[in-house]
């Protein structure tokens, strides 16, 4: 399993890497203007109401526009109101769904759409390797990746990235079990699966839950766990219970400059900046509209 | 932020990686001799008890003999019994320690081992790219790095890795306050800090605590939190205390082969093997000897 050819290869882009004078993160944020932050299209953005606390995610209609828009008509229907969670697997996924509920005009399943053209969606490169994808970024927030070869454009998972569970077969998913990345990102289910959105702000909500005893982080049949109250589509909401969330654009030279400072941390505390970054470590900054 | 070079270059490796017959990962531990096994040794393994249970953490002396050896000494002055998680930062870690305490004839603080010379370190290579080091891999058990241009190698930051706190100078850690990643690799910190050692059950102990509601996951003063009950080397418990808990090897033909089965999924449920792998995606099988 050794590769002496790699390793030497990989020196050279380390040592193009070396640390710029420039700024800290807070330094970037502090200087950012109103441009550089979008707020999240209320037709795109879901409140998932738990216990514990609201859980915000992000609809990629870039990426998965038929699962998106399945996904609206069951939040319409309600179909995940009052839905418990069925697994928590530690390092992976949060996942819930109900196989037996009605899903009104919803379809039950979908034609895969693991991956898209990368023509004409503007992507936003890092200029760091990575282990999965011949080139990884970032398109309208999402982290992605993209190849030449076959021109395809996906979004990879990430801490917080949220798919829709299928069975063995590519079309057997549809959007009626979700299940939200809470660990090291598993990048092996990258093109094999549909990812519809991430959760934005609410992670520690899902984090935290309970690991499942059985296998793959099941609960047992009839075990407590916690319940999604409610899912609302944010544009289905009056404005006064809207909370104006904005996120920092991705295709902007202060998020050039955001990412330059985490690749080369120029907090008192670093000794040795790493030069490089992976997609899952760049930060996605979200805040309320000021 | 493009690199069209890079996107170009990483093309190649990624074609080499084409999936060949061959196990999957249940079939590779099914097909594991006794030898492909090694027993934890009991002077490098503590149990951390919590009010919930256990956590099974081994020490790294290959990378940081005197961390380790200091916190030893720690556990046999009790030092950490009774102390309170201080603050838990989701996705990223779990901290403790007390810098109150009195420490007997441990020391408050070391000079830092950060890395080591990868000269003799035997080094089970990944054939992978990787974001931040030129080459990764496993020594022992541990996710490591290396680089041929410094000769330096060093423990990479993991899920469950464990790593001994610092202020701003590179000699303030000693092991008093010791971390736990429970989130995506935290990969910047590779080089910054000591790494000694990574938790080998029971990370979903550590990894459900509630978030703490300050900057950086800090607990506010006097907040209730989880407590650690005791600490224990396994070599000071009786025979009958002691689980026999067993590791897969990393320097094996059968590791290699589990490698293999991740980096190319062989379950009928993957349409699209990644053909690579990420060191941190990496499973590293535990079990009670049978």
């Amino acid at each position: 399993m050794r590769s002496g050819h790699l390793w030497a290869a990989m020196l050279l882009a380390t040592c193009a890497c070396a640390p710029a004078a420039g700024k800290t993160m807070s330094e970037v944020l502090e200087a950012s203007k109103p441009a550089d932050w979008r707020t999240l299209d209320p037709q795109n953005t879901l409140y998932i109401e738990l216990d514990k606390g609201r859980v915000v995610m992000e609809l990629a209609p870039q990426f998965a526009p038929r699962h998106v828009d399945n996904i609206r008509v069951m939040v319409r229907n309600q179909y995940f109101d009052g839905v418990g969670i069925s697994r928590v697997q530690d390092n992976y996924v949060v996942q819930w769904g109900d196989p037996e509920k009605p899903l009104g005009k919803a379809k039950r399943t979908l034609p895969p759409e693991f991956t898209r053209s990368a023509a004409g969606l503007p992507f936003t490169a890092l200029p760091d390797p990575d282990a999965y994808a011949p080139q990884t970024g970032f398109v309208a927030g999402f982290p992605a990746a993209r190849e030449s070869v076959t021109g395809a454009a996906w979004p990879v998972h990430c801490y917080g990235t949220v798919g829709a569970g299928r069975d063995n077969a590519v079309d057997s998913g549809g959007g009626t079990e979700l299940y939200v990345v809470i660990g090291h990102s598993p990048r092996q289910l990258d093109r094999n699966i549909t990812v519809v959105g991430r959760i934005v702000q609410g992670m520690e909500l899902l984090s935290v839950l309970p690991r499942g005893p059985a296998p793959m982080g099941f609960y047992e049949k009839d075990a407590p766990r916690a319940v999604i109250k409610s899912v609302r589509v944010v544009a289905d909401l009056p404005m006064a219970e809207r909370v104006p969330l904005e996120v920092l654009r991705t295709d902007t030279a202060t998020f050039a400059d955001l990412v330059e400072a985490r690749r080369n941390r120029r907090d008192e505390w670093y000794k040795v900046p790493a030069g490089r970054i992976d997609v899952c470590n760049v930060p996605l900054p979200v805040r309320v509209k000021r």
